[in-house]
C-alpha cells in the first residue's frame, strides 16, 4: 500500500490541465480566467460630469458665496448618453446631468444643490474648486492596464468588470467531462424493478452530485454488471470523457474484474490499494491520457474517495489552483489540502454494518453555506449515509 | 431616511416563501427541500451479507481456530444480486458474496480470509460470533422513518440518500425570477457601437451575476431610456417575474423618472431613501406581490444594495433560511446577517471620483472558495469597480 500523499503526487503529476473555452460571461462564473484582460479604451473614455449641476470655468466662481452667487449665462445643456457642442467661457454655464460630456472650456461642475436657475442665468453661490465634479478620462481605467489576470475566478465584480470592457464572452478553463459508472449485479437503477436482492446504484448519483458540485460536468453511464467485456465495452465507450470514475467491483472477490477490464484497455496502472487493510481500495490508472480512477462501492468510502483523489484533479484541470489556499494559505497545490485518511471513516471491503457516515446540517454547524467546492463533510450531522 | 434595520424588516415581511417545484434530484444541489422524505422500505429490504465468505450457522463454528477448523459441506452459492434457494443446516455452508442474501437457516458469515475451500468442502478456521457478518433488514434505516426534512438543503450527501430511496425526483422551492433592467441615456449594451458620450450597462451583468450566485434566475431585460412610457411599458413586461431590479434613475435629477414610472403601475412605496445624505438611493415596493427595488447606478452601491437588500429576500423566497447562519448561529432570519452600510462603501448619487471598492482575491485571503451565496466581499484586494 502506497500512502496517501504519494497517491496524491501521482494523481497530480497525471492530470493535465485542460485547455480554454470562450463563454458568455455569466456562465463563467466560478470559472478561472485562461486569459489576462486588459483595457483597450481609457474609461471614463472622456472627461464626464460626477454628478447634475453645471459646467462651467472655475475662474467665473471666484469669490463666490451662498449670499454672493455668480451669475453665469446658460448657454446649453449636456444630458448623459448625448454629445453636447457649446463652448463654455468665462461667464458661461452649461446644465449637465451625470455621466454628460464636459463640454469644451468648462473645468469645473458645480453640484445642482449649490445653484439656482431663472430665466436663462444661472445662480452659483460656491466655488466648488478646479476639477471639482468631473470624472476625468482614464481616471478608473487606463488604456492597456491589466485588470484582470489568467487564473483569476470569476465572480460578480469580475462579470461587471468584463462588461465594463465591452467583454461578452471571455476564456476559461475548459470544465472535465466526467464519466460514472456502477458495477454490480446486485445494483438497480430508477427505471428498473427494486427487488429485495437489488440495492439502488445510489453512488452513480452521490458522485454526479459531487462533480456538479466541484463545477465538473458528470456524466452518468449506468450500471454494469460483472462482466468482463460488458465493462470492457462501456469502459471504452467512456473513454470519450476527461475522467472515468467507477464505484465498485474493486475488491479482492470472485466478480471483481474492474481492474482486468481497466487493464485489457491499456490502461497504465498508477496505484492500486485493493489490498490495503484497512483499506480504501482505490485503482488510479490512465489510458490514453484520460484519469481512470476506480473506487469503492461502498457508499461513504467512494464520496471520501472523490474528495481526495478526484476533486483536486478536476479543480487542477479547470485551472482553479488556488481553491484549496484556505488551509495552505499562499500553496497553489490543489492537492496540499486533503486531509490524512480516516480508516475509520473511509469505509473498507469488510464493513461489518452499515456505515454510518453523518453529514452535518452543515449550514447551521459550519455556519457557512460553503457547499460549492468545499471539502465535502462527512464527520458530522445527522444524516446518516447508508451501505449499499 | 429610514434605517436600514427597518428597511429589511420591511422587505422581510414584504417577501413571501415560492411554491415547490419537483425537480430530479442532481438539479435540487444547493436547494432546501419543501417536503419530508420518509423511508419507504426497510434499508436492507433483508438480511444480507456485509462481506464475501461463507454464511453458516454459528453452532457449526463451536470451539474452532486455525488450527483445529470446522469443516462444512459447501451446499450453494449466493452471489449479489440474485436469490438463493438453499437452506443452510448444522454442518452447512453457502459461499456468499458482499450483498448476496442470506439464506434460510443461516445467522453468521465467515469471511474468506478465514477459510478455506476445497472439493466441496470449507474449513473455517474462526467463529466471528452469532450474526457477525450480517446487515440485517432495517439496520441502515427503519421503513417510516423521516430521513431528510423540509428545509434541508441539498449537497451530494442528500443526493445519494434520495437515490438510495429510489427518489428520481423531488420537490425543491422553485427559483425566483428576477427581472433586471437599467435606465438611462448614457447606457449602452454590448451589441450597440461605443462612443464618447455612452457607457457600458455593465450593471445589468453584474447584477445577473449576483442573482446567479444567490441560486436565483436572471431575466436580463436590457437598457430603458429616461422615458416615462417607455420605462412603463418595460415595467409592466417585468412584472412577470418574482422579483424586478432596476439599476439607476433613482436620484433627484431631470430625467430620473424610475419612481415615477413604478407609481404609475400601482406600485405600493415601501421606502425610498432617494433623498438621504449620505445615501444608497434605493426604491423598495410592491406590485401585485411582485418585489420591485430600484437600485442606484453606481456600480458598487448597486452590488452593495443587491447584497443588503435583495439577497436575503432571494434566499427567502427560496426556504433557504439557514444560509446566513454562519454569523447568526441558530437564527433563522436571512435577513439577519446584514452588516451594516458603510456610505464610505456604498456610493451615492454625488460619486466625486469613481467608486474604488476593490476586490479581494477571495481564494487566497479569506481562504475559502465560498463565493455561491456568500456575502459578497466588496472590501478587500485588487480589483477596483468602476463607475459608469
Amino acid at each position: 500500500m502506497i500512502d496517501l500523499k504519494k497517491t496524491q503526487k501521482l494523481i497530480g503529476e497525471a492530470t493535465p490541465v485542460l485547455g480554454r473555452e470562450s463563454v458568455p460571461i455569466l456562465d463563467a462564473m466560478g470559472r478561472a480566467l485562461f486569459e489576462d484582460i486588459s483595457v483597450v479604451e481609457d474609461l471614463p473614455a472622456s472627461d464626464i460630469s460626477a454628478l447634475d449641476g453645471y459646467a462651467v470655468c472655475q475662474t467665473s466662481l471666484s469669490g463666490v458665496s451662498p449670499s454672493i452667487p455668480a451669475r453665469l449665462r446658460v448657454i446649453g445643456e449636456s444630458p448623459a448618453g448625448k454629445p453636447c457642442n457649446a463652448i463654455v467661457g468665462p461667464g458661461d454655464a452649461v446644465r449637465i446631468m451625470t455621466g454628460g460630456l464636459i463640454p469644451e472650456g468648462a473645468d469645473t461642475v458645480v453640484k445642482l444643490e449649490d445653484t439656482k436657475e431663472d430665466k436663462g442665468f444661472v445662480l452659483c453661490g460656491a466655488d466648488p474648486g478646479w476639477g471639482k465634479g468631473i470624472r476625468f478620462q482614464g481616471e478608473s481605467l487606463k488604456k492597456g492596464e491589466v485588470l484582470l489576470h489568467a487564473g483569476d475566478i470569476i465572480s460578480p465584480l469580475e462579470v461587471g468588470a468584463l462588461a465594463t470592457l465591452r467583454r461578452a464572452h471571455v476564456c476559461v478553463y475548459r470544465k472535465p467531462l466526467v464519466a460514472i459508472l456502477a458495477t454490480g449485479d446486485e445494483l438497480s437503477d430508477f427505471h428498473e424493478p427494486a427487488s429485495l436482492a437489488k440495492t439502488m446504484c445510489s453512488n452513480l448519483y452521490a458522485l454526479a452530485a459531487q462533480v456538479v458540485e466541484a463545477g465538473a460536468i458528470p456524466l452518468i453511464l449506468g450500471i454494469v454488471k460483472d462482466d468482463l467485456p460488458a465493462q470492457q465495452a462501456l469502459l471504452d465507450e467512456a473513454l470519450q470523457a476527461d475522467v472515468i470514475i467507477t464505484s465498485g467491483g474493486t475488491s479482492k472477490g470472485k466478480y471483481d474484474l474492474v481492474h482486468k477490464a481497466f487493464a485489457s484497455l491499456g490502461m497504465e496502472m498508477r496505484f492500486s490499494n485493493i489490498f490495503a487493510k484497512p483499506g480504501k481500495p482505490t485503482i488510479f490508472g490512465i489510458i490514453r491520457k484520460k484519469l481512470i480512477f476506480g473506487l469503492p462501492g461502498n457508499p461513504s468510502a467512494t464520496m471520501l474517495s472523490f474528495d481526495q483523489f478526484i476533486k483536486p484533479a478536476l479543480f487542477k484541470m479547470m485551472g482553479l489552483h488556488t481553491v484549496f489556499a484556505g488551509s495552505t494559505r499562499g500553496n497553489n497545490d490543489p492537492f496540499a489540502h486533503i486531509d490524512s485518511f480516516n480508516p475509520e471513516q473511509g469505509g473498507n471491503k469488510e464493513h461489518h454494518r452499515a456505515s454510518q457516515v453523518p453529514l452535518g446540517n452543515r449550514l447551521s454547524e459550519n455556519g457557512r453555506h460553503q457547499k460549492q467546492r468545499s471539502q465535502t463533510n462527512l464527520s458530522s450531522g445527522r444524516l446518516k449515509i447508508v451501505a449499499h
